[in-house]
């Protein structure tokens, strides 16, 4: 994944990142500089990566990261040249290291950069409404609009005719050309991810940002959440009507439409050319197909296979449905 | 339908009108003036009218106007007055030529007309808070109250005693006595209407206007759509709770009381002292009838007639779902 | 209840809260003070009761109460000392008279005492965004920040290092301490609680706050109402995702987990270590036990014991539900 936004505060002495584990200090490696932190497969050397489930072995076996954070019993898989380093809880600790190389990863305050927008260099080339507020590291495209009480956060670059209503809040996003984006919406917060903990919950840190394709319209009353390790990607020429959720790290593919009130739970991809009816939920980690509808009301616990026409709670097909619920 | 907001950019002769739909220009009748577009109904002579499906014969048989947008197979239907104009899709047609009589129908970007309320005719007349926005074409009755950062855009009339909350945007709406709409809504924007096309959606001109009658209650964060062609409507002394999402064309009616998080589709009646439960999901084109119950959670996909109490989804007899769900 | 916000415009004469119920002005008590209106356990000598149904017989055989709202049917209920006041609707007459005791509890117009946070002295204490309005009765803690165009109205309390989004709406709110609420937020209005009336609906006053315990976190575009005769509750650690709805009255324990667009209906209390997911409802005035686990998109109609696992409309054991529905 990249990450065009948020600076990597590296590199770390492997100690200092042990330090921020409550781990053994080694003397032989202590000094050694870590770059950045990666999965897997992304991760060289001089990096730092982790491995938490079985699931990821055969990555795991190839990894180029000179380090890994993992568990007792997965330590065996990792090639020679990377130095496994035990914890008890790879995800927590993860999200540790993630936290000190990427702060800012971790951090949704208010963002206390931004300027009004008559003040800055976007004054004569955007439209805007209102006490519109703009902050750092953001580009406009030419032929914008922003309505009035916008906040454009830092972390957004914006293409060529786009238009963004009013009391709309975005960070972290990443928006084509010919985009618009309605009022009141709330688009590259973090998602809804964190360890349980009965004392104090744990935020994890979410790297990814929200990237909306060419032509994408995002209905009043939105939120789009950023990706933690991957993006939050609204495919183009995508339709999403109001009040609609989208949380962190869902992929929606082109041409798709999406009516009012529907919620996609974290981590689903979903094919193109997907219509899906109002007030429909999806879960988390599924897979729907490309040119599957899905009718308004259902809700998804299951992958759905291209061109399937689903309906209820679990969603089946959609003739079954009907057929069972005359 | 009236259009008490949009303005007529027309007369146009209906050379033009063809020139937009990319067909064969006459030379009878290029001259012809077209003052207005209509439905079947209610289009007089020098109008033009739309007749897309065989539903709606009835009313082609007997329509005034001097054109009408059809099909091939559907042109037989209209009286001798009324020449044919035949295109491939005829609600595309309809689309284009309405938003070349009203392009302001398909606008919806922020109003760049407003004003701080404190520099209008409404300074001392309206008891508001700060950074309040007005926009033209705006009246507001004796006795009101507008909230901060509240943005009533252009095409709105607000009649007496109505108190409007904090970070709500109204445009294209016509707002009764002692209406109550709470913070953070977004009312009056174009409905989730669009021709879906594989490379770039085409939106549909939205003509109607948002209809709120007296002694109506709007809860925090809903949104109401206004119509296409017809309008939308809240009926008198009706309460709508928070999170609402109202679509396009929807009329409730009087008396009715809806909890949070209801979603109505497009196009659906509701009837007089109708109850809706939390979450509920009415899909569009439905009719429901007066003194009906609907269960919190219901999906309801066909007409409910008067008097019925319902649950489940999709919805039926709320005694034959209990005991189903024993 | 405690009522730390709403101030008591009492002690009015019985005589004059007799006439706002077009009460019989009896001779013999009509200058007797009253004091306060509570429920029928916490009120005392010359204050005022209210006793409705059958069910809070054994309350209402010991209240210390002077005078009671009741019935003629359940007035022999009351012991000597309290003179019962007979009426048609004890709700009804319940809601006039607290509202003469209570008119703020009634009245959530837009709050007119606030002023721009830079000109009062939170100015140097508090990191605002910009346009940022305090109310009156307003405390906030050290090391608090509070976004852009975020209202804090009157009676609010935030501890220490609690962290408020932009475009937020807050009221009558007790807010503790490492509190997060983020964007688009409107929490402490009242709840969608009112007497339908066929001419005119009679709202109820919403004398509850809501609270906000240590370590919350609250979503985007979430609505939390206050309470009406008890407060509303966020136990301590509890995470709420975003586009959430929490009605009036309703409680949650300590370390829930509460997925984006759930809505909970008045008066429901739920339990600590719950989990539910997505789109989930709950209906009102059920207990949800401790440890239970509620599905994505379950509608839940009846009260759920400690350490269940449920799922489905209606929300039932999830292994059944799977098993019914494989």
């Amino acid at each position: 994944m990249d990450n065009p936004f948020f600076k990597n505060n590296g590199p770390f002495k492997i100690r200092d990142i042990l330090k921020e584990l409550n781990l053994y200090n080694d003397k032989d490696i202590q000094d050694q500089n870590i770059i950045d932190i990666k999965d897997l497969l992304n991760s060289k050397s001089n990096e730092i990566t982790f491995f938490h489930s079985k699931k990821y072995k055969t990555a795991a076996n190839i990894t180029k990261a000179s380090f890994c954070i993992t568990t007792k019993s997965l330590q065996n898989e990792l090639p020679k040249g990377c130095t496994p380093i035990i914890v008890d809880n790879v995800l927590v600790s993860t999200s540790l290291v993630t936290a000190k190389f990427y702060p800012d990863s971790i951090n949704d305050d208010f963002d206390t950069t931004v300027e009004d927008i008559d003040t800055t260099e976007f004054n004569n080339k955007v439209q805007n409404g209102k006490n519109v507020l703009v902050g750092q590291n953001v580009s406009i495209g030419s032929n914008c609009l922003i309505g009035h009480n916008t906040i454009i956060e830092k972390n957004v670059s914006i293409g060529d005719n786009c238009i963004i209503g009013s009391n709309t809040i975005i960070r972290n996003c990443l928006i084509k050309n010919n985009v618009r984006i309605l009022d009141n919406c709330v688009i590259g917060k973090h998602g809804f991810g964190f360890f349980p903990n009965k004392n104090k919950n744990l935020r994890y840190p979410h790297m990814g940002i929200v990237i909306i394709e060419d032509d994408c319209e995002i209905g009043c009353g939105s939120t789009i959440d950023r990706g933690s390790m991957s993006n939050t990607i609204i495919g183009q020429n995508t339709y999403l009507d109001n009040q609609i959720h989208i949380a962190h790290n869902v992929r929606i593919g082109e041409n798709s439409i999406i009516a009012g009130q529907v919620g996609i739970a974290g981590s689903s991809i979903i094919g193109k050319n997907v219509k899906i009816g109002g007030q429909a939920g999806i879960s988390g980690h599924l897979k729907i197909g490309n040119n599957v509808e899905i009718a308004g009301g259902s809700g998804v616990i299951k992958d759905i296979p291209d061109n399937s026409k689903v309906m209820g709670y679990p969603a089946k097909n959609i003739r079954e449905f009907l057929r069972d619920n005359r």
